[in-house]
């Protein structure tokens, strides 16, 4: 059974990897692999969060990461609210702010928010008692697919230093590319930034780049593709052509990178585009593992967050009457 | 913990409160006020509705009471459905009563109903043989909601007697304004419906009402400011400037109402038009706390009907065979 | 306790009603008539699928079939995940294939899927590792709503041998009238498909037909009049009047069948279309009872699919390391 206890962590919130030392991001992993055995529900996980409520906050589509957290709360026994902001006040001019303090009002533990604007956890986090977890903020941070992707890096490579990574494709509106940036910088690992210039020029983070993948691939232990994001290119004179040619990984390409490299791909995957089937069904291909995995990083995420925001509340319900009434 | 037997009871649907006397509107916030403790989670409640399951039917967007009935629900143990009416049948030319008399058919307990249409609560109460509570009829009556602003009122006033309100704002077009007007009148308080003529003349309900709110201050011991329904006004010549001169309640003119008055509003809040920041963040606001009131009423308005629907359904058990089979 | 061990149900999925055999028909059935009694919530249903996880994964609108399949579940102690494709990621064109593999590699036991695209549930089945079940697909196969049919009719007729049922209507575009067709035939029973030319003319089944629906109802036992599915014919010249003249039942026409003879509809009525208020609301409807009869068989057929599902799991699993790890 997973002891939360003795780890470094006391944040209740998880709001970047930006802010997070080295210490900590390795506190989530190992909370993560003793959550593993459990992750997909064959057997059954610790209750350690019975009687929680986490709300699901989602003010954009989401398949994959809202499913991910849902399966993570309930198999540590919360109950999960589902929001859909299209049919949530939130269409009647109120404040975001003003959204989940009521809520918070009426008692939840944790929300996990996706929202269209960078720093709304932020301002969430302010406004509420509650722990609040980042799903993601236009295209500034994605924290727990970062700490997936770190989680399926290290149990299918058995470690998590000296490593080299390309990150492949639109880095620049990638908030996926920014939070495994932050995490593999403090983990001491390089990562480059690969794709054209009109990607990987003039970003607002420090970082390498390079616009010739398979220069790039030779010194790669792992390669993490990015979705084109079509929806955000509709203006753009972009040219899926050029693209593919210089940037899907293809089987031949992916012969030039260090034998065994892992491919990753945050999903959902442009077949065609980003890769061909080849190598996205193929052995050195995690991305269904990288799904797993996102269910036990987001138990420890939950469960840590959540366990120090007890921590928190304690003194305050010792000083307010034992701790019998709120 | 709650005992709900002790009370006078016996609906097993909460359609409005013009239908309930005195002694009923008592009965339900007295056991709300025995379900408080346990209303924001914090505490484990009874598990009085184990096994049972609620039917949230919103045909309207609604992110607070949907929420609020959820957690209500969920905290005394049912279990509960989601039902966006956008996603619904109810496109496929089906009746409101057939689908509800289908779902009936599959076994719930109660029907929680938000609907455009004055008096659907009722129609669904005569088609169904499970509890049906009303979360909202177009501006006929928002039960729950006064019933929520009651048990603020009373636990932070310490009493709900010999009180004068000023319900300010679109009067005419709220049903949180009529179901309040409903309860105060029956518990033998003033109630005074304060806007301009637009909202205040010719109304289909006898009461009290005022244009100039600055001359009715002093009287009140609570304020309830009403949502502006812009959705509602956009065809009309709706003039806001005129509006926020005559009616936003400001520390200045929160000032002349009588000390400790409180502020409520139903949210959400347009802040800067029925009320400016100080106020609806300011000690008098009682805006979050009614919140949490909202989920002590409805722990209490599920658990009296469902009881009062059990009591009902136990003789017919009985005769159709001691109670084993449906 | 319903005792599901000792059927010869094999299958892990419920595809359609096409490729069963008859015995394995029954085996559905007797299941159902086991769950029967805890089929509305009343009695407490044994908890069989205690911590399992079912994704309705519905690309279509559905009220009752995604109910139903909710109250199925919950009742056997699953937990059911609710998606709704227009929020989901199927919107950034991800195949359904990737979409569900990767729920399937986060961890669920059952996937429900109601898609517009005839063998869509099949090509999901091979995709995945869980169970799958159709809640409809196109207009091919709705292999629960036959089941549900069958099941009312047997325990309302008291046998389901030596029937001769009409199905009314717009049989070329209903999957119901081709699952409950294939199911009649493997039993051996006698179908006719009664509709105007447009729709009983050139079918891809081999099935009676006639045009009189007068005619035929003598020797009906049962008469199951289709939904009229406006939303399809909005471009054909569709004379309501002519079809209402030829195809309604009226208490007169329900006259001819034989004494007894019972009115299903799959739902949602068009009342005045198909029947009259006094057919749909009268003694020999078994309207509300097939939908009680649905979450029966929907709790029979999860339990059967999940179970089949466990027992090709643990050969696997011992020979993976003792079942302990997946």
């Amino acid at each position: 059974m997973p002891k939360t206890a003795p780890t470094p962590w006391t944040r209740r919130h998880l709001l970047g990897i930006e802010a997070l030392s080295a210490q900590e991001i390795k506190a989530l992993l190992d909370a993560a692999d003793r959550f593993f055995p459990f992750c997909t529900g064959r057997r059954r996980a610790p209750r350690l969060l019975e009687d929680r409520t986490v709300l699901n906050l989602f003010c954009e589509d989401s398949t994959r990461t809202r499913t991910s957290f849902t399966l993570a709360a309930e198999r540590l026994g919360a109950r999960v609210l589902q929001f859909h902001a299209a049919t949530s006040s939130l269409n009647k001019r109120e404040s975001l702010a003003d959204t989940v303090r009521n809520i918070d009002a009426m008692g939840v533990d944790a929300i996990v928010l996706r929202h269209p604007e960078r720093g709304a956890p932020e301002r969430v986090a302010q406004a509420v008692g509650c722990s609040v977890l980042n799903a993601g903020d236009d295209a500034h941070e994605h924290p727990t697919q970062a700490l997936l992707d770190l989680l399926a890096l290290r149990r299918r490579l058995g470690r998590l230093e000296g490593l080299t990574l390309a990150l492949v494709g639109d880095v620049r509106h990638s908030r996926v590319a920014r939070s495994n940036l932050f995490a593999h910088t403090k983990l001491g690992n390089r990562v480059i930034f690969v794709g054209p210039p009109v990607f990987t020029q003039d970003l607002d983070v420090a970082v390498e780049t390079a616009t010739d993948l398979d220069a790039v691939l030779p010194q790669c232990d792992a390669v993490m593709m990015l979705r084109v994001q079509f929806e955000r290119h509709e203006s753009l004179a972009f040219d899926t052509d050029a693209y593919v040619r210089g940037y899907q990984l293809t089987p031949a390409r992916l012969a030039r990178a260090k034998p065994g490299a892992l491919v990753l791909h945050p999903g959902p995957v442009n077949r065609g585009i980003e890769m061909t089937d080849e190598v996205a069904d193929g052995p050195q291909s995690v991305i269904l593992f990288q799904a797993t995995c996102g269910v036990a990083v987001r138990m420890a995420a939950l469960a840590l967050c959540i366990a120090a925001l007890d921590r928190e509340r304690a003194p305050a319900r010792a000083k307010a009457g034992k701790g019998k009434r709120r």
